[in-house]
């Protein structure tokens, strides 16, 4: 197992990643002030896990709310389930909530630890390969609104985290890919030899091979966790974990939530991304080449869909978060491993970049 | 004009109190960094005071969303309109919301600028006496849910508050004296000086005299603030803030949010309070008896409605967030000015207090 240390001041915590990790008791019973656990979980992995953790946490007093699956009910309302089960059940500020299951549960799960009675602890234990190297990370918690993708939510960082990789066994090949997406982000954005390492392991990745997964699972999570360390509210240079995110939104939100993963949008937004840097004269043609193939081999789309109009996806990306005051700010790259948070970009080439890299 | 400042690190804020302060445009500048601003305010407000502040802030790009009025609106489905209204009208994090309304706005106004996008920045400008002196200063905000009052919120502080006394001309009777038992509260809590001083001048409060109210808010406002300053997030002393209030809160809960206002159900909680130390010998009947008096002067409740059992009473009180573990913590009395948080006293005298107190 390894032990990786979030430095946040006294909202520092542990990832653990390893495996067979999410039946040992010593791993949360550390990170538990009181004795009422609430284990938020989903119809899909209730089946798989929750008896596990359950078995792990049996000092405990342990309830379990099971939240229907899927990005569609990332919602207000769904939160609610959460809230009244905490209610229902009373109880009190000295409880734990634990988050099991993919960045849906943990972004919910985490919102609702933020929210219930001012702030309750909570663990996260993501059983998906983009909670593990991406969620889990960061403490950014929310849900959707019909408007807009997370833009309900707070900063709230968990108490620890569990990345276990057997879990990631019973994940569907479109998930993993998905995944695969944010561990290839942490490559282009500021880590050069971590991007070259992946282009020779994407095979081992994408075929599930343990030790290159942890291996790529902490190196994408110490990326992350050190630029959080150094601006943990997002008001610097943490924008740049959303290299691909304003792209990958609009599809999101265009195509309706649900339809494309995350991850997929992700891919296609860093796809465009390069094609727009690339078009700016900061990147050479034979980097955007590597990236769409590193892509390519995690099976995942290097285009928006031919849905979604130029127009549209424009619209759709500022109303995202990324915009201030009307203007949209975009993650572009220098090169591989160097990237930066800008306005200053041709708006022409914007929308040539929007109309060629459709499907 | 008085300026207080409440000293909480980087999250300090001022709090101005004087006459005539809404349509001051400097008390506001100083703390808006963008250019968008969202004014929340109900239906019961917005006549009287909202063009005032629009005018205030005639600088800036001002919109704002009206809510029905009420303590039985303050949901999760009304924050939801405030929501819907900031991403219909494209604010980004650089916005800051304004709260111009009592509590409940001041509740749901803070806690929607808490999570969208994760936490904008907000104005309060309480219109209430009890929002002056209560809900304004400790950046406690939240929703009720069917279960439990303020159940769902934030920590989250203003980045200063307007307290104009003129805004006190316009509310009714009952809204004053709901704002009075907060006063009291401080009183008994900890400033025997200002209990005092309050035996003398409950009639010139009572008769809206402008002078007496403005050393009541600056008094109760200084208490609370050094109490908040203490600990901002409710792990000890602050809990002392509660005196009354898990009487209150089962008394609002159980008679259904909204027929009984907060500072009503707050008074007969205090006097409850008393009534419980007194039996548990730690106060004399004189004391009981002068506070009891000046409840009855500031035209407040003093026992729980006779519609509420006191079973109903206690499984209220369990629930309330006050209890740990199913233990009921209560703040009660040493003598005025001396109040402790405590699980050390007997059962049968609470069923007692329960059992008498009663209209």
């Amino acid at each position: 197992m390894k032990t990786l240390h979030v430095d946040l001041g006294e909202r520092s915590y542990p990832i653990y990643i390893g495996q067979n990790l999410i039946g040992r008791p010593e791993l949360y019973s550390d990170h538990i002030g009181g004795r009422q656990v609430m284990i938020v979980t989903n119809t899909t992995i209730a089946p798989l896990y929750l008896e596990t953790v359950r078995q792990a946490l049996r000092e405990c007093t342990t309830e379990a709310v099971i939240l229907p699956d899927g990005e569609e009910y990332k919602t207000l309302e769904t939160l609610d389930l959460i809230f009244t089960a905490l209610l229902e059940k009373r109880f009190d500020r000295s409880a734990t909530l634990i988050a099991l299951g993919g960045g849906v549960i943990g972004d919910m799960a985490g919102f609702a630890a933020a929210c219930y009675q001012r702030g309750i602890d909570f663990i996260q234990v993501p059983t998906t390969l983009l909670s593990q190297v991406d969620s889990s990370v960061g403490g950014k918690t929310a849900v959707n609104h019909p408007l807009g993708k997370n833009m309900i939510g707070a900063f709230y960082q968990p108490r620890c985290v569990i990345a276990d990789i057997e879990t990631l066994n019973t994940l569907e090949d479109r998930q993993l890919s998905a995944g695969l997406a944010e561990v290839i982000k942490y490559g282009i954005l500021g880590n050069k030899a971590f991007f070259e390492w992946q282009e020779h392991h994407m095979q081992d990745l994408v075929g599930r091979d343990p030790e290159a997964l942890t291996y790529a699972i902490e190196h994408s999570c110490r990326d992350k966790a050190e630029i959080v360390a150094r601006d943990e509210r997002e008001s610097g240079i943490r924008a740049l974990l959303n290299l691909g995110h304003t792209f990958g939104h609009a599809i999101e939100a265009g195509m309706g939530y649900g339809k494309w993963l995350h991850g997929e949008a992700v891919a296609a937004g860093m796809a465009m991304a390069m094609d727009l840097s690339q078009r700016l004269g900061w990147i050479t043609e034979d980097e955007t080449r590597r990236v769409i193939k590193l892509l390519q081999v995690a099976n995942l789309p290097t285009k928006a869909p031919s849905e979604l109009s130029p127009e549209t996806m424009l619209e759709r990306m500022a109303v995202d978060k990324k915009a201030a005051d009307g203007q949209i700010r975009l993650v572009l790259v220098r090169n591989i491993g160097n990237t930066v948070v800008t306005r200053e970009y041709d708006q022409a080439a914007l929308m040539e970049t929007l109309n060629r890299c459709r499907a």
